[in-house]
């Protein structure tokens, strides 16, 4: 089942300041090779189900490695049985309606 | 790794009611055995990470089996390595503080 | 317009407990006389969109004067035009199919 | 107060192509004068608080007046009062660690 996925990871008790583990959680992205974009709430990802759930599982992993007692992770996901879609098709549909 | 999870599945292309898949999604959490607690806007489960990912999963399958062609689907999910904490512990800290 | 809401605030850069701040949110909804309901990942609420987005920056606001500088909130808001609902109807919806 | 904000509108009982209605948001931030950016699964805002939660408003009324009887809609708004920061800022920040 192909998925794309919005994903933002919220570290706790680290302070204000968590790009450092963000940029942790876009190296995990890119080693699980899967296609990623940052933008400034988030990050959307793209693909199988598992691997990219995988993903999530190993930026939480991480993320605590690095010293973060507790993450709050916020995730929308969407799957489509009708066609297969990919984030730039989301994109081109809203621009060239 | 432990989780609290608060998971709203919407399935999209069947028409503006969506308690029947909802109901079916609650069958799936009772299914895999796993503590959750219906909401207004959701349901919070708490669990091992794989086992509640993996009915999340089935969710998504058992929806799609019912006709739905597309599912967008938000979640927050929680992890914490500083203590053990349930549902209601959350509840309970900020009822009594 | 009528808005059925699911509030999730986070306040970051004060630590990994966050009870207090969740507490002080819950006397904002009570004060503004809106209907609500705690739950493990959050808290329901309902009424008019006017009033219910007022108590959110509400909660912003007592949240940062508390000592918060820095928060970041999920909401989900639900708006319907063809019946009236509400989160008592959303759950039992569901739960009698 | 400024925040920056995510947006995703799920118009409901629709059908299961959904992009008209997201662009005709995307007119209203632009009516708004707000800066925005659309990604594949929801638009980044930026703006003053009222502004910002304004233009939310009127694209749940637009929406709905497209003929789309109920909207889910997912909302993360940041608010800090330790820094002003920007959309940019925040991409920047993770990505030049």
């Amino acid at each position: 089942m192909k998925v794309i996925m919005d994903l933002c990871i919220v570290p706790m008790g680290v302070g204000v300041s968590v790009s450092k583990y963000v940029a942790e959680c876009q190296k995990v992205l890119q080693e699980a090779g899967l296609d990623h974009q940052l933008h400034a709430y988030g990050t959307n990802i793209e693909g199988d189900w598992d691997e990219v759930f995988a993903a999530v599982k190993q930026c939480h992993a991480r993320v605590h490695a690095m010293g973060a007692p507790r993450i709050t992770t916020s995730i929308k996901v969407g799957t489509r049985t009708d066609r297969n879609q990919t984030m730039q098709d989301k994109i081109d549909s809203v621009q060239t309606p």
